[in-house]
């Protein structure tokens, strides 16, 4: 029954996400046992197979792995902090939203109790959870990844950064910051149109074909990010988008649609203009968004 | 010589857009004039066989299509507005940056004077003028753009919307903010990741491809975006996007890196959750940015 692919698992924390993992750790065979402040939530899970444990020390001590997705890290520590020393010799995989900061305190916190940890950023939302295209990053102990690939491999495609526990957490918020980007944009372009009575539905596929044509040319950007600031673009300056970009503004205020998502990005390119910096190509704002020295 | 294929065109502004426009047009075979308020920019179109016109009547005098593309409207007045009456029955295919409203003047100052107008959104920068990727909307008159949409064929792909002059530069204007939203996301993502080294070239295939599973979700984005605002959505409200979107902003903080473009999104978030609204799905938040009753 205790197979290399049916590795028992715990999950602690039963809101959406933990229901939806424990769910497909049960779908994909695994013994799991589950544990919640509130009971109540586990009764699916049980009807589908789950173990319900009566105390968290029950629930860790049930399985070699134990997740923990919960709201925030002052919850995980709630839960986490009194135990007795179960988690010893156990891999801790901590699938909480969090700062990396948050999250290399949390491996810390495991390393001094003895346990494997593992940090998880979810790109994806819990309908997902059990499908390939539910990638989930991993960052943190690599031997404990390598161990349990196949289990974690229930969950969606599980893909190992580094060693850093805190980057996980870095590279998912910077993929939702990019995201959420891509979506504010959106929105403000659907205000636009739609303004006009035109149906957000009609305008999607122009949409979808502009942007994936930009995403087409992100890795050329990514070059001119890394080669640094100050290369000059003839093409494209940052003096020429700011004078585009005031349309956008014009337009907007015309429409009678709020400029708010779009002013931060305005003030960057007029600062750029003001500093002398109007030559240089979009690549070089990336500097202006560092607000300290980079931490070496 | 002047058969259907090759239609003489005149092109007036010949700053980076402009000369792209001319080259595209002249290496199609087109007859082509050009005019300009500086005349040095014209030289190296004339090496390659432009005509360089001595005035604007002259120049639009020579084309039954007349290209302008200038820095803004405030250029267009000054430049079309003293003519004696010979844009009379011919075409002006305005491509100079502004809003839905200077595009409907401009049509309806070109109306007075007789002339057919076309208003067109350059979805590309110069270095893809006349290549296939180099999209352009066009809007206003269906007939001229039907008599014409070959010889605007050397520019790009034309794409004509419809008879409203005003709606080229609307979905051209909305696109850019999309991008542009875009953009400011990746930013503020390979600040993120580069306050760790971690190169963003590095980063980008996984931003690409991240983005493009985002974008293949926005055709159903937008079905509920026309639906309404309320629908709730249990998956990925707006009170848990609020609180995982803090956690960018914290992590940016503690990473060295500007919040200033995260700032109006988490604002929009709090203020739906602030309002009650906060079980509803993000696409409601589109209803948000409008600030003025919608226009009939």
């Amino acid at each position: 029954m205790e197979d290399a692919n049916r590795t028992p698992v715990t999950v602690i924390g039963l809101g959406a996400m933990g229901r939806a993992l424990a769910g497909a750790f049960l779908d994909n065979g695994h013994p799991t046992t589950v544990w919640n402040r509130s009971i109540g939530k586990a009764e699916e899970l049980a009807v589908r197979g789950a173990t319900v444990a009566n105390t968290v020390d029950e629930a860790i001590a049930a399985s070699p792995v134990v997740v923990i997705c919960v709201l925030d890290y002052a919850v995980v520590h709630e839960i986490l902090g009194p135990l007795s020393g179960s988690i010893a010799g156990r891999t801790l995989v901590n699938l909480t939203n969090g700062t990396p900061k948050q999250a290399r305190e949390a491996a810390e916190w495991a390393a001094g109790y003895g346990a494997d940890y593992l940090d998880g950023g979810i790109m994806a939302v819990p309908v997902m959870i059990g499908r390939p295209e539910a990638v989930i990053l991993y960052s943190g102990s690599a031997g404990a990844f390598g161990v349990h690939e196949r289990a974690l491999g229930a969950l969606g495609t599980a893909t190992y950064l580094n060693a850093d526990a805190g980057h996980a957490s870095l590279y998912d918020l910077a993929l939702l910051a990019a995201m959420y980007g891509m979506f504010g944009g959106v929105y403000q372009a659907a205000a636009m149109v739609g303004s006009e009575k035109v149906p957000a539905a009609e305008f999607a596929p122009m949409v979808v074909s502009w942007l994936n044509a930009m995403t087409a040319a992100l890795p050329a950007v990514a070059e001119a990010m890394d080669a640094g600031d100050g290369a000059d673009d003839d093409d494209s300056n940052l003096q020429m988008q700011a004078v585009s970009f005031a349309n956008i503004l014009s337009a907007s205020r015309e429409q009678g649609i709020s400029t708010a998502l779009l002013e931060p990005m305005q003030a960057l390119l007029d600062r750029a203009v003001a500093a002398q910096r109007g030559g240089a190509g979009t690549p070089s704002l990336i500097a202006m968004l560092r607000t300290d020295p980079v931490p070496a």
